[in-house]
């Protein structure tokens, strides 16, 4: 794929023994996520970052609503279209629309992009695909000038009685492509008769990263021990830290020394010599994300020891993993998109500005396109590694793939209406 | 993809309006194959060479046991893969070990490039895979040499009570990669607590070419009906004769005269200007295929006009179709490859000696590599085509499905246990 840039990865000892474990594991990996496939449903889509540090290697974030669409490279598209028959066939085969909620707000050119990509890709599963918005300040149908030149058609969501629709546009699934991170509007409480994908649960105006760690270090030590590894090399550390403490900012800090501490024991087991961090995030989705070294630090970002309970933001504090990747000079993470229980592809983010230890999220970052498709096929049982060129595909995906289990699981236990599998 | 030849191809005006309909009609389209795959299981795998005559198109037969997956592009692989998945899922999700029972004979070295491919495909999907032969010289263990390098070990398949395997090997499911035209062997016969994909009345030994017909027909009626168009534009007509027939050879005279008239008035109906033509192909699969022209050239072909009827050759008499596509100065038909109910990719078929009346199949066959992948994505709904480059790959797949589908069918007709489902 000579439009791909070549990616410059420093594979180093562990790793390579990581992905030589999980290469020669594959019919096992395959066969657990079959028969755990067959009692959690995955979710309809879900973007996952991953962080190669050379020594281990985690899904670091999960992001339920993706968006970048757009940047999956054409070689991926059928893998999309095909998971999506997946979802559909299952979720409902008789289906003949299907409607987008968009993020609120003014629509960047990306965003347009991805959206038309997504359109496109459930299309082609065989939807009738619109466009319905929940901003309130969209209150008549609109066409957004698209950068390629088709614009894109946005209208008001309309509620009648139990279900959302379109005018003529009745549609028996609606597919969140926004995360509700301002509140769940009342719009879309309570319908019924129609699949709402991802579950209301699942917007960050509810969702706890620390449920999400949860089932993810769980099931990473399910996997660490079917793969006869320590499952830390799978899995980050975290902590979480509830506003409702008594002494809250020294709770906080506790919980940043505590995950510090159990890192820097790591690194000594493993010889790595580098200096242990944390980042703090917000519980729900958004935020700053903020790189902590020492936990004397939580003083300087927090400078009140004291809010009242109703002002302390609620945090999750996840072992920090540098990444080892870089895309020319730039850091460079790869995101993964999983829909059903199907790698499609996915993309390296990119950041000039930033180190391997920051988060490469944000209005500078760049992109890259990760030649997924082609490195997909594994050497040969039997075949060592360094014969053929490194392939971080498949490891990437396992990984990716036990983030949306993790996803499932969380839904799962994060349930208000456990009778609704969706 | 610089590596994939330009395709030369003619679109007429009637494939391109047909075209324009199936993509128009995508949705329609996608839901009728989701409701009718919940009915009819899809087999594990076929190949369906398809023919563009440029005013029709058309699957023109259909291998229920593929050789040639060493010629699906690297784009393909991880939609092969992704099929198998939800085919072993479906099938056993509990499955270790698949056994692929291959060809017999001498190996060449495509025959161990496509089964080394294969093999690499399962075990991707999360099987261990060994090559057991009921080839009766096969009496030990060899290892094949490969073109590449890597040998293929190949073992002779044992017995055991009602199931088949190999030492310390034992599959719970059976890959014929094997049409079985010699007909069945006993070491195959009445297996139980084994599937046997696809089982054993799809063989060559017991398949009728005109029941697949039947069933292509039937469907292509009630797809051509979704889509407003004479289903003659998506099938071939065909006849079959019977060896029972009292006059025999004029029976068969009487049939190729029937569908050449037919096929005339069509092209009389279309204003087409070429001399119709069938191809004779043997009931089973395999033998020689011959072109005619005129009922009389019968009599040139089978001199004797009453053989014995234990002499006689069950014949399926099939429409001709042209093929209007070319690779450089070669004849060319699209070769597609579905595995369960998904399009994974294909070839192009060649041949630099025969014309576009001609079968292309032969020891003289060439292949070009199809380049799908990139091609998958549809214009968006609306789109006119011819804005964008011709997209024959959905109008391909649709019409590949259509006869993976028509297999299913046939199978659950010819089943002689209709209480098994595989």
């Amino acid at each position: 794929m000579p439009m791909v840039p070549h990616l410059v990865t420093a594979l180093t000892g562990p790793i390579s023994e990581l992905e030589q474990r999980m290469l020669d594991a594959t019919p096992a990996i395959e066969r657990w996520f079959r028969l755990e496939w067959m009692e959690h449903t995955p979710l309809f889509y879900c973007a996952i970052t991953v962080r190669n540090a050379g020594f281990k290697l985690a899904a670091v974030s999960n992001d339920l609503h993706p968006g970048g669409w757009d940047l999956l490279t054409p070689p991926m598209w059928p893998l999309a279209v095909q998971s999506a028959m997946v979802a559909i066939e299952k979720i409902c085969p008789e289906a003949k629309n299907l409607l987008v909620v968009p993020v609120n707000g003014l629509h960047s050119a990306a965003q347009v992009r991805s959206l038309q990509q997504l359109q496109r890709i459930l299309y082609r599963a065989g939807l009738h695909v619109r466009l319905g918005s929940i901003d309130p300040d969209i209150k008549t149908s609109r066409s957004i000038e698209s950068p390629d030149g088709e614009p894109l058609a946005l209208e008001p969501v309309l509620r009648q009685g139990a279900r959302i629709g379109l005018p003529d546009f009745n549609p028996c699934t609606i597919l969140l492509n926004n995360d509700l991170g301002a509140g769940i509007p009342g719009i879309l409480e309570d319908l019924q008769q129609q699949y709402l994908l991802p579950p209301l649960h699942a917007s960050a105006a509810l969702r706890r990263r620390s449920q999400h760690a949860l089932a993810y270090e769980e099931l990473s030590k399910r996997l660490g021990k079917l793969l006869g590894i320590d499952p830390w090399l799978i899995y980050p550390l975290y902590a979480a830290c509830k506003p409702e403490a008594a002494f809250w900012r020294d709770e906080l800090q506790t919980q940043v020394d505590a995950v510090l501490s159990r890192t820097r024991r790591k690194y000594k087991e493993y010889g790595i010599h580098e200096k242990p961090f944390v980042v703090l995030k917000a519980e729900g989705r958004g935020g700053t994300l903020h790189t902590l070294r020492d936990a004397a630090e939580v003083a300087i970002l927090l400078p009140d020891p004291e809010l009242p309970p109703e002002e302390r933001p609620a945090f999750f504090i996840q072992e920090g993993l540098l990444t080892n990747e870089c895309v020319g000079s730039c850091a460079a993470e790869p995101v993964v998109y999983v829909v059903d229980r199907f790698v499609v592809g996915g993309y390296y983010r990119t950041h000039a500005q930033r180190g391997a230890d920051a988060s490469l999220l944000g209005p500078d970052s760049g992109h890259a396109p990760l030649s997924f498709a082609e490195a997909t096929m594994p050497p040969p049982p039997g075949h060592k590694l360094g014969a053929s060129a490194p392939n971080r595909f498949y490891m990437y995906g396992v990984t990716a793939r036990l983030a949306m289990l993790a996803a499932s699981y969380e839904l799962e236990a994060s349930n208000p209406e456990p009778q609704e599998s969706y």
